[in-house]
């Protein structure tokens, strides 16, 4: 079976990290899905998905990251042709990827007990996301 | 039902990155599924897999910022045992990883508008590459 | 038809990378499935998931790259709240990533003769690990 939904999200860019953790476990609820797996997929390509322990130290360490690896303000390319700003936003996406795969057993997520799944919202302005979320299994 | 192709690029190696968006397509249209997944593997340790805006700047800006993180001129022990001086390629790739899924909706890959899929080739030298694009579903 | 289950491993702690893919090929071999994939998941916030070419220079090389762009000895408010000094092992397990998915074609699991399935211990305390593995196929 195979069962797909969105996560709808408002984000103001910026390195804006949301917890998607209670949105994955609805939909896998709805599901009915006992054994199988979740793919959380992010449509474009300046935001990303990943899990972390959601807790307010690391909310500011992760785009501090970003910042010291893909620094906002130095030469891209991309900024140069298309003057938008972003290009270090399209680069930390692609850096970290838009896919993540989640085993399910015993209709359940198989999570660690602090770790979250979070969208990276990594444009510089604010966005309206639509999250895929999809439920395989039985 | 699971569909097994592989998509055959020669690259000429050094950060070459090929959009293979159009390959996947063709794939996913071969197999005949409307709902489900498609997984891109690249099998080789020195090539990964990512979604980018495959425009001309950030088909630059991309090896840039490799080359900023996982510079090729510095020492690797990879390179003292084995002096193919494709260290830095190893770490590209697993840090890239070498999997991506994309879910499946009405016949269509769930892509942004500006996202495509891409092949990254980091190894030194050319390559014929031979990537696994699988899809699953009904 | 979907089959479950965990691979025990007890590591050191401090970026100890363990080569998992015997234990994944025997797992394969024990669901049976001759074509689908095989989904490997790290339930924990510390912890990651990648291929690498196994060899004992890049099992150096790697732990060096991840404290050149994430150092253990900076400062990280997570560290300043909880007082447990991993802020690094965090950020480097939400950069790697906990999930990969890997192809399986003719009962084998599609990975380059190099190619090895790779668990990253990036705590610094040494823990027990149940990492799934999750074949999906017929």
């Amino acid at each position: 079976m195979i069962f797909s939904e969105y996560v709808n999200i408002n984000t103001g860019g910026k390195n804006e990290i949301v917890d998607i953790t209670g949105d994955v476990r609805s939909i896998l609820k709805n599901s009915g899905v006992s054994a199988g797996s979740i793919l959380v997929f992010v449509p474009g390509a300046t935001g990303a998905v990943t899990t972390i322990e959601f807790e307010p130290g690391l909310v500011r360490d992760f785009p501090e990251l970003m910042e010291r690896l893909i620094p906002e303000n130095i030469t891209y390319l991309h900024n140069e042709t298309w003057h938008d700003g972003n290009g270090h936003s399209h680069l930390r996406a692609s850096l970290i990827g838009p896919s993540l795969t989640i085993p399910v057993i015993d209709a359940e997520p198989v999570l660690g007990t602090w770790q979250q799944i979070i969208f990276l919202e990594f444009d510089n302005k604010p966005h309206s996301r639509k999250i895929v979320v999809q439920v395989s299994g039985e």
